[in-house]
């Protein structure tokens, strides 16, 4: 019997699923926030994720149901377990990609590396950490941040007061400033069965609080620092009963530590590499993953990829006929595109270059790139 | 502007066309024979591609026509270009794929290598070939034959009188009975401009005239052959004016000569290695030559590939089940699935394993599809 997959939320990573689902023999159902959204091909239901009934209406005609995001209400979820439905990655590990106090508190209980931090509820509470942390931190809300919004960098604890009367009652988490010479991203795979493939770690270089360009694997990295990235990865995945891809945002710090930085329980930004650079997709291996199949080789095609983010340029602006120019100059870029409107700043497709040579790989993703600047 | 790609037939190429359709931003609709076919998330409409009505309302809203089969009649494509429909390929160059005959006498007269031929619209012509030819030569219908069907092995001209009953008036195709070593194919890309990329050439095995297994590059092609083969794919897509993925399968003959078999002009068995081999797959390849988008680089990813067709095995057995079993022993074995019913002969999957020894690829290829036997 063909498995019918349900991912909630059509966007861009519902969007990329699609081509493995449909090579996988996999049905794709998507619950789409509102008409014409990126994964609009496998749309079946416009509605909203958060109505209950709305959700419950979707996962009828489905064997699993995925995401596309972490936005879905740990209520609902609860609720669509409750009714015997698939859910994968379920509420129980979701909630930690849901709320980073939460995580930050399960990643302290077992034992993975990370930065300092703290629940705050109070300036004072706040201050405390600031003069414990050589008077600057970073401040994050715990629910409902993404690219670099909902995290601010402070120097002193007044510059978190809206946030303080936005979140009345509710703490919010202070991490300290970590000093790191670059960023790096685990991806691991993990099934029902506990079965777990892990990709080599990259580095992912972010601007204005946005993924950039991803290097994999990571430039330079020791065996070492692979390996142990990767046991960050599986102890995670493992401790908190992830199902489907996680992602690890890793600091490497100026005194080669690994800490653990976010998660994220669905393909990332930083495994889209993998598209065009590995054996196996991270969108076909969560597929798998969330349809409890076995998982594919996670082994690189070449031995370097390079994936750099097109965000969107001038409002309105003809990003088809870009896209067209940029393939014709550069034959060996892979282009994906979210078919979204372009608009300042906004992620509107990626490019991917796979080579034997990583400067070769990053010199041609960024002069394809240059042509959405 | 977004283009809409409208594929007339509902099978596994238009099914497998899904994907890179979804990642350059195409939107790809399908005129599918009949509900539940292999493309259905494509389907936008079900109905006879024979009724110029039918396929007048398909056409409405796409940009571009171009097919899984050659099977559409001419004067169904005529009728479109007139409309003032892009068609590619065109019906031009879709003759020469749709009936042998017309096919043999245009290759002749642009000087490609093929065995000797003739039409012969009696026994006693067909006799006569048969004797300029030691005896033995192959009939073919020029219209409607695939996968074997409509190929004999003769040794006397009465083996052919079904034929002529059933084609009266009409002259069938009678060629030599080529002593080769191997068949080879060669995939061509060629876009409206003129502009064209070549694969490398494959070898490709046959199983009661049904491709069984492909490797990609063919193994041991002396460079001189590689080039020779690459020669004459692009040659007769010039000279055909193929717009689109063009396969042309060859003949090695045991005195090193390369004569052409058979033509397709639309992805291709012998090119599904690519869509796990190649930078860019003979899928997403022939969408950009029929968009008339820049062609994508033809490199292979790693230095061998090895597909093996999964034919189905007894009637109605759960083929979801094997796929499993299969993905499970063999993590590096690509499976592509194409959504059919099982029935014995019946291609309904494919596998493709990619890596730098081709004995390895083979030997896990063809562990896997033995899942399937």
């Amino acid at each position: 019997m063909t498995k019918r997959v349900g991912v909630i939320g059509g966007g861009q990573l519902a969007r990329m699923m699609i081509a493995p689902a449909s090579e996988l023999g996999l049905e794709i159902r998507v619950l789409a926030e509102q008409d014409g959204m990126s994964a609009k091909l496998a749309a079946t239901q416009i509605g909203d994720y958060t109505d209950l009934a709305t959700v419950r209406e979707f996962v009828k005609d489905v064997d699993v149901v995925t995401f596309d995001h972490e936005h879905v209400p740990q209520e609902v979820l609860r609720a669509l377990v409750a009714d015997g439905v698939e859910v994968h990655p379920g509420p129980d590990a979701l909630q930690y990609a849901q709320d980073k106090l939460v995580m930050r508190a399960k990643l302290a209980e077992a034992g993975a590396p990370q930065p300092d931090w703290a629940g705050v509820a109070t300036r004072d509470e706040l201050q405390a950490f600031l003069d414990d942390h050589g008077g600057r931190a970073v401040v994050k809300t715990p629910r409902g941040g993404y690219d670099g919004k909902g995290v601010r960098v402070i120097g002193s604890a007044e510059e978190a007061d809206d946030w303080f009367a936005a979140f009345e009652g509710e703490r919010i988490l202070v991490e300290e400033l970590v000093d790191f010479r670059r960023e790096l991203a685990q991806q691991v795979a993990r099934r029902k069965s506990g079965e777990m493939v892990v990709y080599p770690v990259v580095e992912s270089v972010q601007k204005d609080g946005v993924c950039a360009e991803v290097f994999a694997p990571a430039p330079g990295a020791s065996e070492r620092a692979i390996e142990v990235a990767a046991q960050i990865g599986t102890q995670i995945a493992e401790s908190l009963g992830v199902t489907g891809m996680l992602a690890v945002e890793l600091f490497e710090t100026s005194d080669e530590r690994l800490l653990v930085n976010e998660l994220a329980m669905r393909p990332h930004n930083s495994g889209h590499w993998t598209q065009d650079g590995a054996v196996t997709s991270q969108f076909e291996q969560h597929l798998r993953a969330v349809c409890d199949l076995p998982l594919g080789a996670t082994d690189t095609l070449r031995d370097a990829a390079c994936m750099i983010n097109i965000l969107g340029g001038p409002e309105g602006a003809d990003i088809d006929e870009r896209f067209g120019v940029a393939m014709q100059a550069h034959p060996t870029a892979k282009i994906h595109t979210y078919g979204k409107a372009s608009r300042p700043g906004r992620k509107v497709g990626h490019i991917n270059v796979a080579g034997d040579d990583l400067d070769d790989a990053v010199y041609t993703a960024r002069a394809a790139a240059a042509f959405f600047a």
